[in-house]
């Protein structure tokens, strides 16, 4: 599959790198046009010429990640479904948030207002449940044709799976409940083993 | 139960619901203290008397919400918890999103980024999970307790639900799938059905 970062130029791949990097290092809060210029070593223009503003660097950055992620998982996905859907949960829900998923995290809390009223933002948002949904469907679909997974509904349940993740995503980084986190994981991992394993 | 909104003062009784209206007649983006000083037809300085900015008064109006979303939840609480649990799930998450939940909604998904790094938002997003929690929980328990549910973990059932209603309502109000509302909902209902019921 041809995805979307396959068709970024150099200087635009390297700007995503380097607005990684800036967000790793200096946390969203921080984050700046000068600070990305910096881990780019490059002049602030470099950036103006390819992204409007922060926000549109970031929608683009937050398309680079799903990219990115999207291509983890199809590279690290076998032929054991069941495996394959705790590894999809397990990367998007780690037991232990890393600094840097934490810093991606922090991304999509934060311009989430924006895509309140604003269609370019709810766009990326969109395509990024879209593609999400996706891998996990596909996921289910192989399971059920493999006959490891029972005959479900593979729509209903990505989207099932999907809704925890996500409420958890966002509690996890918004709330004081560390504890919720693991709960929803056993509940999640415990719904699959009670709904889909034969 | 003494809820907290019991223990407001009459004028910010009255600020809360002027809030409530200003935000239903205009909209989270033109929200100030200007236009809830107009709705509660009284000077600024009222407000400003009670609330340091519009963010504190915004803190509070979410618990005042959290307050009537309990009193209402508990008045309508009867002895069939399964009809309970659905009557919670559906004002959580209507089939149709009036203009009133709209914005009540986006108040949350508009703070969600302060309780990023703000301990005073941190704690309001916490408490409404854990009263909303406990709701869901209490009516899992009494299920159980009147041999209607299976005796199931009421607490991973709890965080189960919690998490689906609030990757939904996030999604809901950031994306352009109007379907997967419809389809998260299903699959609650269907997951309640085979892991609940006796």
């Amino acid at each position: 599959m041809t995805t979307d970062s396959d068709v970024l130029g150099a200087t635009e791949k390297e700007i995503m790198h380097a607005t990684h990097r800036a967000l790793v290092n200096s946390g969203y809060a921080e984050l700046s046009i000068s600070l990305i210029a910096d881990e780019l070593d490059k002049a602030r223009s470099t950036i103006y010429h390819h992204y409007e503003s922060k926000d549109d660097l970031l929608i683009r950055f937050l398309r680079f990640t799903v990219d990115r992620f999207e291509a983890t998982i199809n590279t690290s996905i076998g032929d054991h479904p069941r495996e394959d859907l705790n590894h999809i949960i397990t990367t998007l829900l780690p037991c232990q948030l890393t600094e840097e998923k934490r810093q991606l995290h922090s991304v999509l809390v934060t311009l989430s207002p924006q895509a309140l009223d604003q269609e370019v933002f709810r766009e990326q948002f969109t395509e990024i449940d879209i593609r999400l949904t996706a891998i996990i469907e596909k996921t289910v679909r192989r399971g059920i044709e493999a006959d490891v997974f029972r005959d479900v509904d593979p729509t209903h349940v990505a989207e099932h799976i999907l809704a925890m993740i996500k409420g958890t995503m966002y509690s996890r980084l918004t709330t004081n409940r560390e504890a919720a986190t693991g709960t929803v994981k056993t509940a999640l991992f415990s719904y699959i083993d009670s709904h889909l394993i034969s």
